[in-house]
């Protein structure tokens, strides 16, 4: 009846995106054996007993104040356990605080589940909170990703508005790189029903509307705001999809299936080693398997200036000592 | 691939219940035709952004800040568009307002969907809002309902916790009448792990525990007090358990299939006439048939007394203006 009956803890579990995690968990019948952790007690008692108030069938759904007994046994962890953005702040106004949660997450990792199966980091800066999890937990990297789908699903939404057609009329969106301010949008495979967006850029039309140069950077800023709006239109930040688009990510990853969505990925080589991106995957029995985006010169341009942003950030967390340097990742992480 | 393809309108969609049902709509593939209105606009427009980041397949929803827009065309309406109950308030403190919301709504299903096939309202005192759209949207009673399902799902919680057995090994929990303050508890069917709970307070054990007649005093003031227990620990009034529940019902009504809770039902004869509370129901293909419920003296005594409750709502509801006379329902609502 659910996909799974291993264990998945979900971290942060109180929040917005934690409770909204663990009810989408057992709505979709994903799993039905969850370890909710969150420190606030109260806020924790309440979101496990709205939950028990559901009554899902066969769910065996517990609560704890303890990190370990969280993670222990745990084939899957999914962590919303950071601090939010609040209006007017970056992602990365969060970096160094969050970054701690993320150091201290690995090594309880590495000690309490070192064999778990899949590790998603939801809390921003995703792509260097993630990083940081990664080296301290030990685990190999195909097991660790973080969220990083929803500038690409802003983007199909935009331009369904935009063209005013069905959103899944909409294909191909991809945003590669850092999250948010920085990502790189990908022009590549990206259609409009049908007609390629190099097509519609270079003058075509679909459904009596074309698309300026200028429209275009339009919708690409808002995309790169689209956090902030939420911020801004709801009061607190965006937790249904990152909560939606997570559990997508881990029955992917149970299934081997399907998954349209970038992800986190990191790279032990090549042009965009030794950071954490969104990148396109493949979901196998061993985990997610990255390939290199491909795009035209603008593309690849956008994705080196997120790649060198994406490194800054990287050395930023090193000098604070919350990441050893690149050439001791080895010891803490083999795999690395 | 979703279970309907209808239109089903959700109103107060911008809020914490809506907003969550609008997502487990989909996420529960329950149908992919859903107009979200709520009367705040920016509110509205980052609820249907989230849903929109989700990038459900085939999802076809609309948001809007006309409600006559919202109904046009609707086969179900939920609404979760009252006021909230906040610390230190009772349901009841919100009826008068909440009874104008339900009195408007009432006329404009009957003016633009009078073919709603299923209205589920979720705002408190949902027994006497639930009544007053009931008699003014003309619509049969079978296709009325208003969430009940919370105080029988918190009891069988609280029971599963004092027992320490898993939360479905606790059956048969039902609480009929009014909602909340005024709910009657009713013990007939109701079991731990198989042993009826009449013989466990008869002095029974269960997994080595028992049950003394004030143990389950303070269980039946826990479950009464379990919406203003969320309140206080998560600072919010309860919208998963809500949500969720709500869902269940709509499915139960399309497939005409099994929903065990009790749903708020009306009586146009019988004991219990003219007015809606908590009942048993079975879904048919016509909608809700609600039975009598049965219990032993100290159970039919506390519905009783809840029956009294709802009736003073009623006639209170009466004389502020927002429901007819009794005498003059028929001419409003010709199924009563």
């Amino acid at each position: 009846m659910y996909l799974t009956n291993e264990k998945v803890a979900v971290l942060g579990a109180a929040g917005a995106i934690g409770s909204n995690l663990v009810q989408t968990l057992l709505e979709t019948r994903t799993t039905n054996r969850i370890v909710m952790y969150d420190p606030l007690a109260g806020p924790l008692e309440g979101a496990a007993e709205e939950i028990y108030h559901c009554a899902f069938p066969d769910a065996q759904v517990t609560s704890t104040l303890d990190e370990p007994e969280a993670l222990r046994g745990a084939t899957c962890v999914i962590t919303a356990g950071g601090a939010p953005r609040k209006e007017g702040m970056t992602r990365e106004d969060l970096r160094r605080g969050n970054c701690e949660i993320a150091r201290d997450l690995g090594e309880k990792i590495k000690r309490y589940c070192p064999d778990c199966k899949f590790l998603i980091v939801i809390f921003n800066p995703a792509d260097i909170t993630g990083l940081t999890a990664l080296v301290h937990s030990g685990l190999d990297p195909r097991r660790v990703t973080t969220l990083a789908a929803l500038d690409s699903t802003r983007l199909q939404t935009r331009l369904a508005q935009h063209f005013d057609v069905p959103q899944d009329q909409v294909t191909g969106c991809a945003t590669y790189g850092g999250h948010g301010e920085k990502m790189a949008v990908f022009k590549g495979d990206l259609r409009v029903a049908g007609t390629p967006l190099t097509d519609i850029l270079a003058g075509a039309q679909v459904n009596g509307k074309g698309l300026t140069r200028v429209e275009w950077q339009e919708i690409q800023e808002h995309v790169r705001n689209g956090g902030a709006r939420i911020i801004k239109l709801r009061g607190r930040s965006s937790f249904q999809s990152p909560s939606s688009q997570s559990v997508q990510m881990l029955r992917a990853r149970i299934t081997a299936g399907d998954y349209p969505w970038p992800c986190g990925a990191y790279y032990n080589e090549g042009e965009f080693r030794r950071i954490m991106m969104a990148a396109p995957v493949r979901f196998t029995p061993e985990g997610i398997v990255a390939g290199v985006p491909r795009g035209d010169e603008e593309d690849m341009a956008a994705l080196r200036a997120s790649y060198v942003h994406l490194c800054q950030l990287r050395d930023q967390t090193i000098a604070d000592g919350l990441l050893p340097p690149i050439a001791e990742w080895g010891e803490v992480n083999p795999h690395l």
